[in-house]
Formats: structure tokens, C-alpha cells, sequence
């Protein structure tokens, strides 16, 4: 295969989608997007996000060293694009959403109840990595909404309707269908 | 939204899938599959992947200080598969999955020629957590397929027919069509 190079790039690697909830000095709750984001440790579970200190968001964390993880669905695309575009510094994101704030139960950070999967999370390791700032976060609690738990078992990931994102697509895609069983369907090679 | 606790776990959060590329310390190439992975930095431009120690991946890593990461589409999940199931220690896994490596540019590290998307990544930082460690990598270079390459332009994510993994669901699922544009659809709140 001829592979063209595009440089020293982040190029279209597709990324989660993370909404990131803190509270400010004041108690104004806030919420700000993310895609440098991942799960990074299975014990402790942990998850790892990324942001520049210029954001609203950076500051909450640095002084809290707690936040909360929102997984937007579809329905909910365009207030997580939003919290993505306006800072709370100048605004109240949650009111201009129309979203509702609800204070973490072990963590001193809202998560958004209108979403189906929320992980409260305490920073274990800050990483000063260049423009952006890793926070690892240790995951204390994961919820997710009744209206989407089968009885006696978990959802479907396609039927919980989150989408990745994609740096120079700059596009929102949605994850559908299973294509297959992990750890299972390369046992025949 | 009544929420319900599923207590301190990863839960169904999708991740990206990554294949990572090593050389082991005879030369033979290696391929190891891993979720726990993520953009983390914009400036220099940086990955994190996580691996358990474990891993014949891990070894390779401390031992070149760079890797690849290799994004498989839909139609080699299959191999993507094996890679995160069998073992280097005990197997080619190249060779086993009949897929091609390629030594990298500008890291001592192998990268599949088959898959559309890879970078080449240095190691900036290693973070242990707990079970995992995480090796944050700069992108040194990113590589598209030609056939994948419209003339003049990027491909658009859904063309690319990559793939995203769920713990608990334990499934891969395609990442479809386009649902908006990003830092565009919350405009109008």
C-alpha cells in the first residue's frame, strides 16, 4: 500500500466524545467538551482527559481535583458541540443548554442528568504535557439511566446512540451497528 | 433521570481501537491491540496508550521508547482481534495474521501496511497507574493510505469504516455516517 505522510498531526484518528462536568470558586457548575480523552487504567479504573489551561474548565479541575465524565447521545449532539464552543467564564452553560446539573454523589462535581452514562472521577496524576494538561482521573462511581438498563443486564452500545469525533473531518459520526465480538472473533486466525 | 450505580468500573464507555506496532529486542515485529488509548495533546502533538506489564507490548515499549499506532478498519477487525488476544512472546503475530510490517520512518518501530491510518510515535512520558502503565507518545509523523486519499482533500470519517470497542458490551461497532458538524451544530444555542 502507498502511504501518503501528512506530517507531525493528530491527522483523522477517530476520538471519544466526553463532556466534562466541574463546579467553579463560586459553585457554578460547568461543563466543557473534550476529545483528547481515553479510558487509561483498568486498577483503579481510570480515565484520562486533556485541557489547555486557557479553559474554564482547567481551573475547576486544578482546584477541586475532581470531575465528572458525560457521554453524550445523539439527541444531546448540539449542546455538547456548544459546551465545546462557549466558556464558563462568560456564561452559564448549563442554563443556556437547558441542562440540569446534579451534584456527584462521592465527587465534588456536577454530572448531567439528562445523560445516560456519567462517571464521577478524583485526579490521581496531572500531566503537563505541552498545550494541553492531562488529568487522570480515578473512577469512583459509573451510572447509567434506568429508561436505558434492560432488566438484569447492560444496553447495546448501538443503542445507546453516542458518536465519536474526528480532527480535520471535524465531524460528529455515530457509532451503530456491532461488526463483532471482541476477544473472540480473531480466535480463528 | 433516575441514574443507577454500577459502582467504581469502566462501564460501557466506547474507546477507540489502536493496534500498536514494536519491534521485540531480536527485531521480530509485533502487534498488540489496545482500548486504553487516546489523543492527549494538540502541541506537540501526543497519544497515550496503556499497557499492562504483562504484555510483550509493554517490554517493547520501555525497551525503544517509540511505536505505532495503526487504526484498523471493519475489514481486518478480525486481525485486530487476534492482535489482542494472542501473545509476541509465544507467536508471529505478523506473520500468523498475514499482514505486512513496515519499519517506520523516523522511530524504530514497525507499523502494518495494510491499515489506512497509522503515526509514528516517540514516548514523552510514562505514567504508572496501577495495573496499566501509560506511555504518552509524540507524533512524529501521520501516514493516510493513498487509496483512501480523495484528490486534494481528507476522506471523510465514515468512508474510512474504522471501528469502536465497549467493555462490558464486549463488542466492536462501526462508526457510521456524519450527524453534524463540529464547533458548527451548538452555534444556535
Amino acid at each position: 500500500m502507498k502511504k501518503k505522510s501528512l506530517g507531525a498531526r493528530i491527522a483523522i484518528v477517530p476520538t471519544p466524545v466526553w463532556v466534562v462536568g466541574t463546579y467553579d470558586k463560586d459553585e457554578k457548575p460547568n461543563a466543557g467538551t473534550a476529545a483528547w480523552v481515553g479510558v487509561c487504567c483498568s486498577k483503579p479504573p481510570c480515565v484520562a482527559v486533556s485541557f489547555r489551561k486557557a479553559t474554564y474548565t482547567y481551573g475547576n479541575i486544578v482546584e477541586r481535583q475532581c470531575f465528572t465524565v458525560n457521554v453524550p447521545p445523539v439527541s444531546y449532539a448540539k449542546q455538547a458541540d456548544y459546551f465545546g464552543i462557549a466558556s464558563g467564564r462568560d456564561v452559564d452553560k448549563f442554563a443556556a443548554a437547558g441542562l440540569t446539573p446534579v451534584k456527584g454523589r462521592l465527587v465534588d462535581a456536577p454530572y448531567i442528568d439528562e445523560f445516560p452514562l456519567v462517571l464521577e472521577c478524583k485526579v490521581l496524576h496531572t500531566i503537563e504535557i505541552g498545550l494541553h494538561t492531562q488529568f487522570i482521573g480515578e473512577i469512583l462511581d459509573a451510572k447509567l439511566d434506568e429508561s436505558v438498563l434492560p432488566e438484569g443486564g447492560l444496553p447495546n452500545l448501538e443503542d445507546l446512540g453516542f458518536f465519536a469525533f474526528s480532527p480535520d473531518c471535524s465531524t460528529y459520526n455515530r457509532i451503530s451497528a456491532s461488526i463483532g465480538k471482541a476477544f473472540s472473533i480473531g480466535k480463528e486466525i
